[in-house]
């Protein structure tokens, strides 16, 4: 153990793919390291949208960040907010004291952003968070409950239409659950209302959806989210967002949607610790607050900080790298390297991205896939996108349960999780209609 | 439909196991029935206890209410809340509107209960509901994460320490499983504690834990949770719940537990919707709360109301039937037969429980199972749980996955759902340092 008080601390902020994997990555060093996270659990985004649309359960995409690093012996894990960074005695602060390191690796990733329009926020949830998938789920459940007792047209109306704000991955993923969800999962459950007839708008302010992808894939997925039913409307922007719907432009032409349900999936902003850099260490911000790395990814002032993920602005092509799954866990591997080199007095050549493709899932048979040279779409992308996100999954914990579960929700399509918790854990005695009483068998 | 507009209209207020076992046997009958309850999910409360200690998902416990009662055309389902009863007018006073009825069940069940000491509640959370039960969680895994961090030793063992209070059967399992977690799960995930050092106290007024139990039974529960390292108090009440710890009394002698973690498993009252049927409808009330009923569960002045579950007060031999989910399924599909029985002019004999036993678990290979001349504990009394409560999961729905992910967690002790999330989804977009960003692969 004396050892190991001498050893080079690493402190890792984040437990997201950037910083797990860099932690991971570091198990067999010889140093100290600890992870950092204001929560428990490491959370496999790319799965949020199932959540959202019941069709998984928190629990079958968290993994606590013990059980990921449990065996990790050099490796610590702190369920706690860092606060601040004090880059000139190397400590990160914290809402609860402080922590010395010898290299900070921050990978505190991003959240959703509104353009400056806050307003929007209670009208228009993100998808960031397991939280946000939850009151997300609970909106969508919502209105059906609504639309179902609805005491005219209109109000029915207004409650079977969902408006989701950008066409991004997100957002196509989203249309096209809530897609599945109204034509399929849902169409018998009802008496007064025909899900089926429920109207899904994405809009999406480019010429075309998943604006990444190649253009003949941004076709392939617009026809498949119309044979699903899914309204796509293109160089569409929102002018405002309010309990009643969406204002729309297009082409100089104002228009509106009457919906009670919005989602958000357009913006997305750098973590608050941008700032934090820029202010502490001297850290160049870009225009979204992510931190402008150098090819090593650290910052030009402060080498022993690493930034990664959806928080590191790295330059590639004409470009930028995107804030996906992929990058960050390619970076965590880097800056685990970077670190053991420099101990070695090894030196580093500087990060390359090795893009091994891209998927968006479109309800359940259909995804778009651009690996490069070969790009699927249809059934052969959406097998792709299985096996890819089984395979990752899988890394993290025997989450075998998944795949059993995603097996049996497609032969059902049942989507057993989709339920409609309150916004606020009920502390007191719940009183009222609740689902009957003590039991015990 | 003319016809089911001119039907008997049958409104269940309630959709736990009494109203949905009413609702499902009226499936066939010739009437028209709306099921009412404030949530839209059947709870499956005995698995409660498996969410709040971080072994199961909500979406695994709990099924919409529109997919088990999807296949009856006779039936709808209504998400509401229930604030009054218009007996002379027969109908349901809703938040939101009316709703009128020729036959009322009412089965709006229970919730925990302070004793006069609402003030308890923030610090002694009970296990009611699917949001209690993450509220337990998430205070159950805080206390592990405060300990590994804890400024001092006395701090540390306050944090883990856990009083239940309560020798009920959610008492013992809660116990069991507590020990269970902190014996085995999480012994190799923390570097600073170690977590079988964990010290949880059971809290039981009367002189045995499971008094409704034969006593035999009680001591070998005593005996199974003593060696899973429970410390199990009988002849103990608790004067005051505060948040550093537990007044206790004991034989006139005051003590104290320093604890941060209480949980309430003692007190129950009925819904408030007993009030309000002794107000709109001449109920009689016990001191719970509960309603008294007549042989055929209806209330004297109103035969066309039926109360049963958790909120029936129901005499049998010297005592009354206990708030058990066998006996809120055969309430529930007594009064269907007497609802049917009315339209047809037949006559029913009064209601008549058959005891089926009843089942506690404790831990991952012991129970007590009390089938009258049979009585069967540890590892027997598991399998007769295990079987049991499977056999009645997939009555609802496939929950084929429950079982699956329980003979998986049998095998390798892992709890892959202790999760610990937010008391309330952050709406607004999150900030600092939130599992790395936004994530595509």
């Amino acid at each position: 153990m004396a050892d190991v008080d001498r050893a080079h601390r690493v402190v890792v902020i984040g437990g997201g793919f950037g910083g797990l994997y860099a932690a991971k990555a570091l198990s067999r060093a010889d140093l100290r390291v600890t992870l950092v996270d204001r929560r428990n659990f490491h959370l496999f985004q790319p799965l949020l949208y199932q959540i959202a649309t019941g069709g998984t359960s928190p629990g079958d995409i968290c993994s606590p960040l013990r059980s990921v690093l449990g065996k990790n012996r050099n490796t610590r894990v702190w369920q706690a907010e860092v606060t601040g960074i004090d880059a000139g005695r190397r400590e990160a602060v914290l809402a609860d004291g402080r922590i010395a390191y010898d290299t900070l690796i921050v990978a505190a990733g991003s959240h959703h952003h509104y353009f400056g329009h806050d307003e929007w926020a209670p009208h228009a949830p993100g998808l960031k968070t397991v939280e946000d998938a939850i009151d997300i789920r609970r909106r969508i459940f919502t209105a059906f409950e609504k639309a179902e007792r609805a005491a005219s047209p209109e109000e029915r109306r207004a409650w079977l239409t969902f408006a989701i704000v950008g066409g991004g991955p997100t957002g196509v993923e989203l249309a096209g659950a809530i897609a599945e969800l109204s034509r399929f999962t849902l169409a018998r459950d009802f008496k007064e209302i025909d899900t089926r007839e429920t109207r899904i708008v994405l809009i999406e302010a480019m010429d075309r959806i998943l604006p990444p992808y190649p253009a003949s894939l941004s076709r392939k997925a617009e026809a498949s989210l119309a044979r699903l039913g899914v309204a796509v409307a293109t160089q569409t922007s929102v002018a405002a967002v309010d309990g009643e719907g969406v204002k729309t432009m297009s082409n100089g032409i104002e228009g509106r949607i009457d919906t009670r349900t919005v989602i958000w999936a357009a913006g997305v902003r750098a973590s608050r610790l941008g700032r934090v850099l820029a202010d502490a260490a001297g850290a160049e911000l870009d225009r979204a607050g992510r931190v402008i790395v150098r090819g090593d990814l650290t910052i030009p002032s402060h080498p022993e900080i690493i930034v990664i993920g959806d928080l590191a602005h790295f330059r590639h092509g004409e470009g930028i790298l995107p804030g996906t799954a992929p990058v960050a866990m390619q970076q965590g591997r880097y800056a685990a390297r970077l670190v053991t080199d420099r101990i070695a007095g090894k030196t580093t050549p500087p990060f390359r991205y090795r893009n091994k493709g891209s998927l968006a899932v479109i309800g359940r048979n259909a995804a778009v896939a651009d690996f490069g040279r070969v790009r699927l779409w249809g059934y052969p992308a959406w097998l792709a996108w299985v096996f890819v996100h089984i395979w990752y999954l899988i890394e993290f914990e025997n989450k075998l349960i998944v795949m059993i579960q995603w097996a049996f929700d497609y032969l059902t399509r049942k989507r057993g999780a989709r339920l409609i918790t309150a916004e606020a854990p009920a502390r007191t005695a719940a009183d009222a209609v609740s689902p009957a009483g003590r039991v015990r068998s």
